[in-house]
């Protein structure tokens, strides 16, 4: 595809992409697809031969739109708001156009320099000490596995350059909550802890992760001989939004040289407000932490801020330096090949530079600001409303929610709450994510999609009682 | 930002990348910047207040572009191609501007299924059997450490549900080859074996590993008590493009049940190929493999194609399912999640997808061709040229050159390779990567950007010629 060709289909694409941005309300948010019935639509095997770009577009429209699950809707309320706001998205087509990479600082200076000026812009807005230095990672996921793996060599000395975790030695062990994101066991386990080495520390009636079990798991594990090695604190869970205490916890993890890392993938977009800072007070005492701007602050989908203050362990951890990819200036460079996995790295910063430029902080700061006070409202409506429950702390936009009838509990109140939010999930009117709590289903209604307005948290409430109070 | 504002600006981004593209051959490849120099010029703060994108497109024209090195370059000639072909990038565009997540099956349905219906293109197009399931992952990096962390878990009996690595038993040994990529040890390190149990395995003249050398090491490890426990095989090594005998690897795999993973990253585009599957010959013995088509294929960056014959064990090594990630349609459709690290997924298949139905397979075949073409030709010359060596096999399109004056030898020689690779590099003319091999310094020259031609390669040539043969 030549320039002049990308420039008259790239504009075709610009209009279709605004105009699906312009009709996402029309959209079920849902997709009421079958399984298979996607792939059924699609040649089985490739084109011999080139296609047209109208070819494609069509295809867009007759076959994959309807397949989507429409995250940018205003009427999404599942998961976690997943902004992708079109300045940021412009951020990700500069990107991909310029088609750069960073291997290293010479493979690409602006690369590497737009992601410290960026990713400290980020430090400074979610109120971070100096001490913090970030780069750009795809995911939480990601992030809190390097975490671990961090961890993991600072309480072995550096055991990857020796016998790895099959050098003997007591074992070292994990301390995350009971209501930590699946992905912070998954990258424990990865990392070779194994999972009898990690210990789901209780929470309080908040779901907060409880200090007082942390310390007494570690002094008991350190009285058996293990290793305490970690400890993973969540400022905002999945679930509810709890808010681990970490000043207490850094206090715990200081006593017995643990590494602490904060899991902010969610909530950490909320400390560019002032007022929300108290819930993760302590965090100076850190050592790494993860915040993801692909969430609720509307950066493009990949970009997860990964933050740590010792960054020349994290450099030792991860650098490698083949021949190939020396230059002369390494010593006067950051390479971030060299502050986690992947060594390919895309032009991230871009997306985030954008987003925050065409926003400016005072912007970003009334949106959320918006979605919390939306909450707000919305969880004084379900507690004034009879045979409704608000389950959890609504600290700031995740209502955990169950409509209980009369004379339902146990297994019939959990097929009621599933009957209902799928109702709605079906219907296309919304979407909602039901999840378990204490042992029953609830639902999670998730606010803080770009588009979402009063109105339509209005709506979606009315759309609950409809279909969770006519069963 | 508005759907109508994003038309707007999005026009204007589309004709600023257009004729960047277009420009493309005008720039010096390598940025001539300091380090340091494009920090100096941003902001060290945040914008308080919002900003216009105009101000953004000046920067970008004042600051940014000048602090490229610019991989699209027709004289880009440095580390190995990533071609972003125009088709992909606007796939790419498409998978932003949707704006959608791939958590589950389920929150969008269309970007699984689209992923497995590509993916499957791809194993078609190289040849593979439909033994293969394939996913697409970031890098090659990440491919490989899910690739080593599934060979740990196969020979541990799943130690990831009990005491992980530090659950005694003989140390698990992966066995590399000398020129294997670093991420391949980084790898190995990541996953918790430690460097003492990473043996690399030494090479032929060819550089590509000795399968009579791996058979004694394995088997002298399991004689010592230590557990083989995976190898990993290149087809297509960074440095000279070597290919590792994959049969005979195999083959030694079966016997003594260890994980072989290839390591496709760069040839493996090449399979496309009929007559470069040879170089693979023996690839059905493999138990995973990365290809990735953001190098020579054309797939925007990151697009790496992990595949593997036991879908099942990578699924029960990577799966969570905490209830908000929950289904009704869980046990008839494939979660992505569970084939990789990251939760979160981007709708990259788009970008493949465009790809090949823009080109057809018949013009990525023809192009690829193209490249092995001018390579071979710069071959000639070279071996033609008095003074000048080419130090290994030329497969496919990356040859390993030195200049060898009479009278320079050793560090003398090293420190003249290096000066005429660096002269080239800072004049703009082209970008060369100048690596080791046998433990001196040579120059790689890596043919294969798009928009490289006959006409590139042998100014290239004369560029070589002129900065070498003048010192």
């Amino acid at each position: 595809m030549t320039p002049e060709e990308f420039r008259r289909i790239g504009h075709q694409l610009v209009d279709w992409v605004a105009d699906y941005r312009a009709r996402l309300s029309r959209y079920p948010v849902m997709s009421p697809v079958e399984p298979g019935a996607i792939k059924a639509k699609l040649p089985a095997s490739p084109p011999e031969t080139p296609e047209s770009f109208d070819a494609i577009f069509r295809d867009l429209d007759e076959i994959i739109v309807p397949g989507l699950s429409h995250w940018q809707s205003p009427r999404f309320f599942g998961y976690f708001p997943s902004n992708g706001m079109l300045s940021s998205v412009l951020g990700d087509y500069l990107s991909t156009g310029l088609g750069v990479l960073g291997l290293s600082w010479q493979s690409s200076p602006a690369l590497s320099e737009l992601e410290e000026v960026t990713t400290d812009w980020m430090r400074q807005m979610i109120g971070l000490s100096p001490a913090w230095s970030g780069v750009i990672q795809d995911t939480a996921s990601t992030s809190t596995l390097v975490a671990l793996i961090c961890a993991r060599e600072r309480a072995s000395s550096y055991s990857l350059a020796k016998g790895g975790l099959q050098g003997g030695g007591p074992p070292l062990i994990v301390y995350v909550s009971a209501q930590s994101h699946s992905s912070v066991e998954k990258a424990a386990l990865l990392a070779g802890f194994g999972r009898s080495n990690v210990r789901a520390i209780p929470t309080d009636a908040a779901y907060g992760m409880r200090p007082d079990s942390l310390a007494e798991a570690v002094s008991s594990d350190a009285a058996r001989g293990l290793a305490p090695c970690a400890v993973v604190a969540t400022t905002g869970t999945t679930t509810t939004t709890a808010m681990d205490p970490v000043g207490a916890i850094a206090d715990i993890a200081a006593a017995h040289k643990l590494w602490l890392h904060v899991d902010g993938a969610m909530a950490g977009s909320a400390m560019i407000l002032p007022e929300c800072r108290r819930f993760w007070d302590g965090i100076e005492g850190a050592d790494s932490l993860v915040v993801n701007p692909h969430k609720w602050l509307g950066a493009a989908f990949d970009c997860s801020l990964y933050y740590v203050r010792d960054a020349e362990h994290l450099v030792r951890v991860m650098s490698t330096n083949p021949s190939y990819l020396q230059s002369s200036v390494d010593s006067r460079v950051k390479n971030l090949r060299d502050w986690g996995i992947p060594l390919g790295r895309r032009f991230r910063a871009l997306k985030l530079w954008c987003l925050i430029r065409e926003q400016g902080v005072v912007n970003l700061q009334a949106r959320l600001r918006r979605d919390i006070e939306n909450a707000r409202w919305l969880e004084a409506q379900v507690k004034a409303a009879g045979g409704w429950r608000v389950l959890a702390p609504v600290p700031l936009q995740t209502l955990c929610v169950r409509h209980e009838p009369a004379g339902l509990d146990g297994d019939a109140l959990d097929r009621h709450t599933l009957a209902w939010a799928d109702r709605i999930n079906r219907s296309g009117a919304a979407y909602l994510t039901p999840a378990t709590l204490d042992g029953r289903w609830m639902v999670r209604v998730s606010i803080g999609s770009l588009l979402t307005e009063r109105e339509h948290v209005a709506e979606l409430w009315d759309v609950m009682r409809r279909e969770a109070e006519k069963a």
